[in-house]
């Protein structure tokens, strides 16, 4: 899908002035919503309500149509019957309206006949240069200059502060839920947009438009259906290379029930694991939980105050109360976080600040009181013994048992500190917030986050560890382009079905893959065997090939370390049979006669085509229970030798790759290649192939390279001819 | 450890007199605080400051010491320098006190010195029948007889509201911090205790008497440290037999750097699976999350009223957002639910009520302002339906996008259908708090649990499902007892050494774990061999047997599969030299020249003694790369065959084991018996047994049993001998 270049939002979402098609005095209308909240909010453009009833609604006068309205209108809020829209979407055309909010349900959600009309209102729209959110959606708010062209919850209380924090949700009910989230902790938001049917402005086209605005800082997301989650990475990295952090929550990620698929891949990987593995990639910080929403935005505007952290992930601890301490270190771990060890001179200048009980390496415990006992002032020089340390990249305070009056006296320390800081500083209270309303905006006023839990301290920070990790290494990326090359004749001949074992093969040598000597012995020709297999070398691995038949070893047809002379020729004779009967309409192409490949360790390289992202490339485990070892990791194709690097470093048998156990380190640089030939390949015949397994792959000693041993390659059918 | 009965909490806990020993007017003393808490709580008996500094303190006539008091003194509480506690403390043996609680440090925390001034305070106490809480701890508090004998962050405002939970933790600091968060939440309480160094009264006899008292319906507890985490299994059980769920947070179980084991056991399992496996045995629910304590009282509270589920993991979501429920099937999914299906005579019965692009099947999509379109009796009718639906065990509904006017009608309807309801309902409702306090507090009052997140919600369910289950499962059980066996010779002998694979093999066998036919050539008779290993079937596995070397295939002291004859004589002369080469210090005892097993799937069984918890049995895919594999689980031993079954389950290769991909299912019954018999070996000679490790065992098709291909048993120092 090639998108065009994001609209200017300050134009379309500013506008001058509003014209409601549909607006009513009925409460619960969403017309009466959205004139009652422009009201409410004190939007200073001129508005005008549209409906033939009223001669005036909420104090202003209603016009009977569009045509009637007496000054320009830059904007239109349609809340009238869909079979209306398209004559108000005419009305709009002649008044060169630039925004269209279509809030009325009844389009492509409903079935056919919605679909054409929805494809009605985009055209007459597209033709006079309007651009359109919906139709079937809540709409938008523009927090900072009293813009609201929404109904529902956008347009009620409570009213979102102004900010800097963008939200785009496919789901009005539950994005904005993420809003409201943000707002109880006092975050501000610059403009709230729900997408509904996307007809016309997308979701990713929004979030691009919305890196471009300056006054957004923060992106936040949630997403459900996405045609082309590859234009979601391009601006992940769009995002990630102005820094400008985009959060996300993936909605619909379980897989309900199995794939339908032929491989291995197909069956180890899932929807939920190709979009972790895509938002990595694109540096898109992934939301799991509601408060997420609100720690991640704090934690994020914290680190663009106080950057000096890097990318480390070296977090240390000052604690009151040494449970909260192990707490925060039980979660660090969990959360990929390392604990910094302090160098001497820290801990001396720590110790030297402790009573004698207390703890000066990390966790720091200060032991109860200690504020209160040994002033302000030592408490402050704690805090600036540890963040002097080179060791440590952030640091978390828990103020677990302080009273409100000690949170308030911890707030002022670290308010006065606030100029000198260059790290982040993360503060646990479990005060109750209305006991803690100073302290908390004393903090919020220096960007430092207040979190009510050592465990979600400990997620923030990991999370921002892994983006400013990612703004590193993949600052400046760029995703892979192109069209798709021509396909070989053999993906192409396959039109839509598995190739056979040798087919598939003889497309993995074609780009550079290894396979062991091999001959195919036609199923009219058994007799001939012996000479047809002249020159490969025993011991035999003996098997059945038949594109109707996936699965081989499952029904008999394989046969393993299989001598030379008799007992080869009664193997294929056997696994004829063994075919024949028990997968009678199986057309057999014949056997395949290859040396036994046996010294190696066993990986799995797989392609899927997952719908909406296109190819991505997996390795794990392989051999006949690669399912059962449940050991992989994906990315999304085509990749590098870096990524694929990362990838083999993932597997949880990296350590017998590396060499463990007194056996020899294995050829880790050809897996990387098969990786990055096999993500390119499958990313050059994009839309052709379905599903890629090669499995096993035996990985031998450094040098000594790989061997597919086996492989199966499953092609998409071919589009329907037009008619 | 053997504990006595627990003693009765309402006696000592509602005392009719306190003492303050080290009363002051300094607010910053925990004296003072104590005095002054009781003063704002109202608590209705006598108050005794004690300080000889004061005439009178806060109003009330002060003594200056004990002995000055007029009458009877229930408790008393100890806040003066550790030195004087003793004193003190001989004091109130005098005057007949119950219960002491030392608030004063510097006793064990600190070392020896006070270590043995602890020991005296106790004997003291305990020849006087004084019951101690303490010493170094915050102290107690009883909400509902409005008792506070305590300083810091529990005298401290905000005050809790009585109720029927009690807290019980080892942090007072952090332990508190989940007493705030339930409180948030309008949650009661009835004893909030902190144990400090657990002296006399610990954690885990106070859990026990909680469970007794009739006024507590959960108990609550943070742990750290755990001399006998049994003990906690045995409380945890009654508490289950009970029907009183006892949530756990246990602080800690990051293990810091890789333990120091000779077995494979030892390096796959880890503190935290080790307590999660005690925890689920014994049907504790851990809690992970600060928010986790508000939402399991709630959901258990509500499980209380509504207890229809009974242990079932169904759950249905209705919403008025595509959003949210979306969500919850994602979130339902990794808590371990599965989503309802309805019955068709549900989804008749939701589709009747709904408009034509609702969803009448589960999720359960009412469409955007369903009630003010249809009315709150058509919102309460699905309700219905979907409850009466012999299939649902559970419901989430979800008032994402409501306004607070829509979720207090919402809230009337469930508080007009309570009296009908028999499963648990759980709402969702993303409503800031300070606008839908009235809905809230209504759905308080009928006990449904009200989450801001769908993603809380399926982990409270899930909770609550899991707890349920192991109520059923468990109740009744009986955790092992008795005094451990005899420990046969050849485990003495090993004196805290490793035993060689010979000897460790021949343990087994006494156990009936079948191992290898094999035979063992003396390192000074290895010319012998031909003669010693005659009627050995090969091909042979050829073993280096040594004490000193745990890992012998690390160093070259493996052949495997060795033709008799000739290759046979090399390969035994082979080992022996080089392991003389790379392990020049090993005693070699001599050559092991097995049977060479390769028929069937490799896992590992092993016990690993475990600090605090004792002897615990593990089970993995095993073989050289068996901590690659990642796949383990572990219980607390001894476990009986339904146990050992569910170990089996649980590994990520069970279908292998059941047979898959056309291979023959192997023989469970074997493994099970095996895991039973080690199990039970491991409880036998607890104490003596440190690590155990069959790996592999050869599990083969079913009917043809396991054989120990390889094992290692590690015993632990004997005890030095008394002084």
């Amino acid at each position: 899908m090639t998108r065009t270049a994001p609209p200017a939002l300050s134009d379309l979402l500013s506008p001058r002035s509003i014209a409601i098609v549909g607006a009513s005095d009925d409460p619960a209308r969403p017309g009466h919503e959205t004139l009652k909240a422009l009201a409410t909010m004190g939007y200073p453009g001129a508005v005008y309500p549209i409906n033939p009833k009223y001669p005036e609604l909420l104090g202003r006068p209603c016009f009977p149509s569009l045509d009637a309205v007496p000054g320009p209108v830059d904007l239109v809020v349609i809340a009238v019957p869909a079979a209306a829209v398209p004559g108000v979407m005419e009305q709009a055309a002649r008044r060169q309206v630039r925004l269209a909010v279509v809030m009325s349900g009844g389009f492509r959600e409903t079935g056919e006949t919605g679909a054409a009309l929805q494809d009605t209102v985009v055209e007459i729209a597209r033709a006079a240069g309007i651009r359109v959110i919906g139709p079937n959606c809540l709409g938008f708010a523009n927090i900072p200059d009293r813009v609201c062209a929404a109904f529902g919850s956008i347009s009620r209380v409570p009213r979102l502060a102004a900010g800097t924090v963008s939200l785009v949700t496919q789901s009005g009910g539950f994005g904005y839920s993420l809003a409201l989230a943000c707002a109880e902790e006092g975050i501000g938001f610059r403009y709230v947009i729900a997408t509904g049917n996307e007809a016309d402005l997308g979701c990713v086209d929004l979030i691009d438009a919305l890196l471009d605005d300056p006054g957004t800082e923060i992106v936040m997301t949630y997403l459900e259906g996405l045609p082309d989650a590859r234009a979601l990475m391009q601006v992940g990295r769009k995002a990630l290379a102005l820094g400008k952090p985009l959060l996300a929550w993936k909605g619909g990620v379980t897989d309900v029930g199995a794939r339908a698929a032929a491989t291995h891949t197909g069956s180890i990987v899932g929807r939920a694991d190709v979009y972790r593995a895509l938002f990595r990639q694109a540096g898109i910080v992934e939301l799991h939980e509601m408060s997420d929403a609100p720690d991640l935005v704090k934690a994020f505007q914290c680190h663009a105050r106080y950057p000096g952290m890097g990318s480390g992930r070296r977090a240390a601890v000052i604690g009151g109360s040494g449970g909260s301490a192990i707490v925060f270190c039980d979660a660090a771990s969990q959360a990929g976080l390392a604990l910094s060890e302090f160098q001497p001179e820290t801990v001396d200048r720590v110790a030297a600040l402790l009573p004698p009980i207390g703890s000066p390496t990390n966790p720091v415990d200060l032991t109860a009181g200690y504020i209160g006992i040994r002033g302000p002032k030592a408490y402050a020089d704690v805090i600036r013994a540890v963040l002097d340390d080179p060791g440590v990249d952030t640091l978390c305070l828990n103020f677990a048992s302080s009273s409100p009056a000690g949170t308030v006296a911890g707030a002022k320390f670290l308010v006065d500190m606030a100029a000198d800081l260059r790290k982040p500083v993360f503060v646990f209270s479990s005060m109750h917030k209305a006991l803690a309303v100073e302290a908390h905006a004393m903090l919020r006023e220096i960007r430092l986050p207040v979190l009510p839990s050592p465990v979600r301290v400990a997620k923030a920070m990991g999370a921002l560890a892994r983006w400013a990790a990612a703004r590193e290494a993949l600052a400046g990326a760029r995703l892979a382009g192109g069209t798709p090359a021509a396909a070989p004749s053999l993906l192409l001949q396959a039109e839509g079905r598995a190739l056979d074992e040798v087919s598939s093969k003889a497309l993995l040598r074609s780009i550079g893959v290894r396979t062991p000597g091999e001959a195919l012995v036609p199923v009219d020709a058994l007799a001939d065997a012996p000479g047809i297999a002249r020159g490969i070398d025993g011991p035999y691995a003996v098997k059945i090939v038949s594109a109707d038949i996936p699965h081989k070893s499952d029904i008999g047809g394989v046969r393993l370390s299989v001598p030379a002379g008799a007992p080869l020729q009664a193997a294929i004779e056997g696994v004829v049979a063994a075919c024949r009967e028990r997968a009678p309409a199986a057309r057999l192409q014949g056997v395949l006669v290859s040396e036994m490949v046996t010294d190696g360790f066993e990986l799995l390289v797989g392609v899927l085509d997952e719908p909406a992202v296109g190819p991505v490339i997996v390795l794990g485990q392989g051999g006949v229970f690669a399912e059962a070892m449940g050991d992989s990791t994906c990315r999304v194709a085509p990749i590098d030798a870096a990524e694929a690097r990362a990838m083999v470093d993932e597997l949880r048998c990296a350590p017998i790759l590396r060499g463990a156990r007194g056996l020899p380190a294995l050829d880790i640089d050809a897996v990387v290649e098969v990786l990055v030939d096999v993500s390119a390949f499958a990313w050059a015949h994009r839309g052709v192939l379905a599903e890629l397994d090669i499995n096993p792959l035996f990985v031998r000693p450094t040098g000594r390279g790989v061997v597919a041993a086996d492989a199966l390659v499953v092609t998409h059918a071919p589009a329907p001819a037009s008619h």
